[in-house]
C-alpha cells in the first residue's frame, strides 16, 4: 500500500497539464468519484469550463462477468475534443465501459482518456498516464477525510 | 487576497464533514467547477456513492441582471436527503439558482446547501459553513496547477 499525497498528485498532475495542453481540448469529463479533483484541478490548469461528470456501479455477478452500469446525461455542446479523466486504469474495465459509451453516443466528438496511474495488466490503456501503479494506491482523498467509525 | 492551502482545505473539510454527517445525506450534488474537488473529499468521508455535478454558466447582460444558465440532467434514483456542495457562496447568485431549480424539480428530495466560506453579502445563506469570507479567496486548485502563459 502506498500513499499518494497531495504533493505527489500536485507534482504528476502539473506533468499531465503539460502533456495534454497541446491536444486542446475543449471539455473534460470526470469518472465519479475517482476522477473528480483531477477533473478540478486540470480544468483550472487548463482554463476548461465544461466539466461534466459520469457516475458508474459495478454489480458484482456471481455467475457472470461484473456489470457496469453507467449514470451520464452528457452534454457537449460544440465541443469536438473531450478528455475523460480517472485516477487510476486499475482492471479497466470502467474506463473501457465508459469510452465505449462516450463514442456511440457521441459520434462527432474526438474522446481521449488520461490518469494518473496506470497498471499494465489494465484492460485499457489510457491516452495520457504519468505513474505505473505496481501496489495499492491510498490516495490522499481516501485518506485524509474522516469516515464514520462503522464504515 | 487569502491564499487557502490544501492543509486548511483538509482541516475545514473535515470540520464540515462532521458537521453534516447526522444529516444521513444519500447523494451529493457538485456545483462544477468550484464544488467538485470538495464533493469528491466529502463523498469518500461520507461514504456516499451517488455523486453528480451539476455546471453553470454566467452571461453578463449590460442592461438587466446577470442571466445564469444551468447545465444539469440529475439522477437521484431512490435518494431522500441530498447535498448541494460549492466552494463558496459569495453572491450567492449560482446557488440560489441552483437550489431553486432542484427543489422544484425534484420535489420528493431535501436538498440542502454546505460551502466551505459563506460572504455575508451573499443572498443565499448554506445550511452547513465553515468560515466567512472577507476578502478574496485565491483557492490551493487555482493557484497550484500551471495555466498556460496566455490563459
Amino acid at each position: 500500500m502506498k500513499y499518494y499525497s497531495y504533493e505527489n498528485f500536485k507534482n504528476d498532475t502539473n506533468s499531465l497539464i503539460e502533456k495534454v495542453r497541446s491536444s486542446d481540448f475543449e471539455g473534460i469529463v470526470a469518472i465519479a468519484r475517482g476522477g473528480l479533483t483531477l477533473s478540478h484541478v486540470m480544468a483550472e490548469g487548463l482554463d476548461i469550463r465544461q466539466v461534466q461528470s459520469i457516475r458508474t456501479e459495478l454489480y458484482d455477478k456471481t455467475d457472470k462477468r461484473d456489470k457496469i452500469t453507467l449514470f451520464a446525461e452528457c452534454d457537449f455542446k460544440s465541443a469536438k475534443k473531450v478528455l475523460v479523466v480517472d485516477d487510476i486504469a486499475d482492471s479497466g474495465d470502467t474506463i473501457k465501459t465508459v469510452m465505449k459509451y462516450l463514442q456511440n453516443n457521441f459520434k462527432d466528438i474526438e474522446f481521449s482518456c488520461a490518469t494518473l496511474f496506470y497498471k499494465k495488466t489494465s484492460i485499457y490503456e489510457p491516452d495520457f498516464w504519468i505513474n505505473e501503479a505496481e501496489e495499492w494506491i491510498e490516495f490522499f482523498w481516501e485518506k485524509d477525510f474522516i469516515r464514520s467509525c462503522n464504515a
